[in-house]
């Protein structure tokens, strides 16, 4: 299978301790995550791995707010000219509006900071051109799909996305690579089904489309009743208007292995092909291995039974990486996905 | 003048360092800061100082969400079930909502954390009790003047106020004690008018009156498209509905000496005179000293000049202490104001 991927995903990494469930902890989401995965490709012999091509402020402006784009484009610059903060320093939200009350426009960095995003991320001063390049990462697979002649391509996106909502970021996610991807399949007339398979619910994503019919959106996930994003991802969010039954949360208790996973993937995999789409974004995380520190107990030949299941579904396949944070089996379980789903599409 | 204070307040001491304007700063707002001013008053020989009267939930709820205050009350109880962490932790939020989504109740204390704050303060194990307690002393204060024949009194609340909002809590704010005892006050069928002299903008005590016309919010601080709280502040909200007309801020540049600050407080004074209210109620923080480390310059001796342009009113007036952070004058200028207006009131 064909992977693109850039290194400029370099730029962007943080290393500020932040709060998480009641510890301070040291971001997981670094550098040597593809570093690890790219090994893994070798290793493996997946197939090709290209740079990605440039494709411009279009596609992103068509799925984030253009005030949203500004702001991360400008963000590190406006930090450290109106805190006085270093070069090497890590922008960081605190203020919030209060719900429901009015204000204008968000003027000082402090105050966007707050307002665009959700969670306490950090901007660095090369988080816009690594958010940037993850997104031409996901576009040049999708050209590689839809003009390139390949059934299937990897998208090695970091940062990753599908937390990233229409105007605000967290999770890690600046700009939503998947949702980008997606839009861009739909533009050129295409159905298309997003399937999540990330350890957290895809919030980002499934604000993004939460009002659109052409784009369903399928999330496995942790219960955000005791997990992160906690707001969005319960099995009760179906979309709104003409999205409505467009969006399907499979929401999966802590402990979870992959007898209860392949049941809800099987489940999922049904409401895909119901949808009768012409290409499938899958959002790849792997923080549902058994060895993440989160909740899920997946083991790495899971992963190829994952694989296997997404090729049943037998429709053009653009995988777009989205979490996965142990090192040692981050590399192997997503070549498992890649290789087991290859395998079974021949 | 009469003084209200409790020892209460020791079980709310934060310690952790936060982020402010690109800095870690450990907090500011510390038991100590009471001791300072008691010291103050006693030096003074201000006036007899006594401790609050219990007040039970009824006037925190009439202001409060019941919500909020069952969360306040619980948080750390249920942060601590949670999470593991240990008794001496500091409760923090750090996911939020994507705006405008629905979602269902709040589950997960850091889901809840996130929900009712509106910036990243903590919540200790002690919390409850020292916020609760300063809603006793602002209340008590109160009762002072409505049946203890006072004419003013000094309500030495700590945690302060005037940020926390009718279901979130920020700026080291959890119950908004001069809210509480301003609504107390409309109960008992008075017009009454808050003013608020924090440096910062008083954004939580607007927030709960915005759509009222029985209590005017008139507020001196720090311009918000600079300043914290950001979102709120600006000259052009003047309340919504049957509040219209009933709010009055006055943004007022870095740098502000009490030439510009008369200015702005002798047109406040107008406000309030136009408003013909019963009784006042003074959102009283001295971080605007030109010792602090925030953008105003005023001097000791213009505390002086404050007292006597808020005596000038010729109300009933109900002094709530709000921030002031500069150990060294804070217990000076507190103590100026409240002497200057009881000389000039004499």
């Amino acid at each position: 299978m064909l992977t693109i991927a850039s290194d400029a995903h370099r730029r962007h990494h943080p290393r500020e301790p932040f709060h998480d469930f009641g510890r301070m902890v040291a971001p997981p989401e670094v550098p040597e995550r593809v570093d690890r995965i790219l090994d893994a490709i070798h290793h493996a012999d997946l197939g090709e791995v290209r740079a990605p091509e440039e494709h411009g402020a279009e596609p992103v402006l068509a799925v984030h707010a253009l005030d949203y784009v500004e702001f991360l484009e400008q963000a590190h610059a406006q930090w450290r000219d109106e805190t006085g903060a270093a070069e090497d320093s890590e922008a960081v939200a605190y203020a919030r509006a209060i719900r429901d009350q009015p204000f204008e426009e968000p003027v000082h960095i402090v105050a966007k900071l707050g307002w665009y995003s959700h969670d306490t991320d950090p901007i660095l001063t090369g988080t816009w051109e690594a958010a940037s390049s993850a997104v031409d990462v996901a576009l040049s697979a999708w050209d590689a799909i839809t003009t390139g002649g390949e059934r299937s391509v990897y998208a090695l996106c970091r940062p990753p996305g599908h937390h990233a909502a229409a105007d605000s970021f967290a999770g890690y996610c600046y700009l939503n690579n998947a949702a980008i991807a997606a839009h861009a399949w739909t533009d050129a007339g295409a159905r298309v089904a997003i399937l999540d398979v990330d350890y957290h619910h895809g919030n980002g994503t499934q604000q993004i489309f939460y009002t659109r019919d052409d784009v369903l959106f399928v999330s496995l996930h942790a219960d955000p009743a005791v997990d992160y994003p906690f707001f969005l991802g319960f099995a009760g969010e179906h979309g709104w208007g003409a999205g409505e039954g467009a969006t399907r949360n499979f929401p999966l208790p802590h402990g979870t292995d992959w007898v209860g996973y392949a049941d809800a993937l099987a489940s999922a995999a049904a409401t895909i092909t119901r949808f009768a789409p012409d290409g499938l974004v899958v959002s790849l995380g792997v923080d549902t291995a058994a060895e993440d520190p989160d909740g899920f107990e997946l083991r790495g030949d899971d992963y190829l039974r994952m694989g296997e299941a997404i090729a049943s579904l037998g429709l053009p396949t653009l995988f777009v990486q989205e979490g996965g944070y142990c090192l040692d089996v981050l590399g192997r379980n997503v070549v498992n996905v890649l290789g087991g789903h290859e395998q079974a599409a021949r």
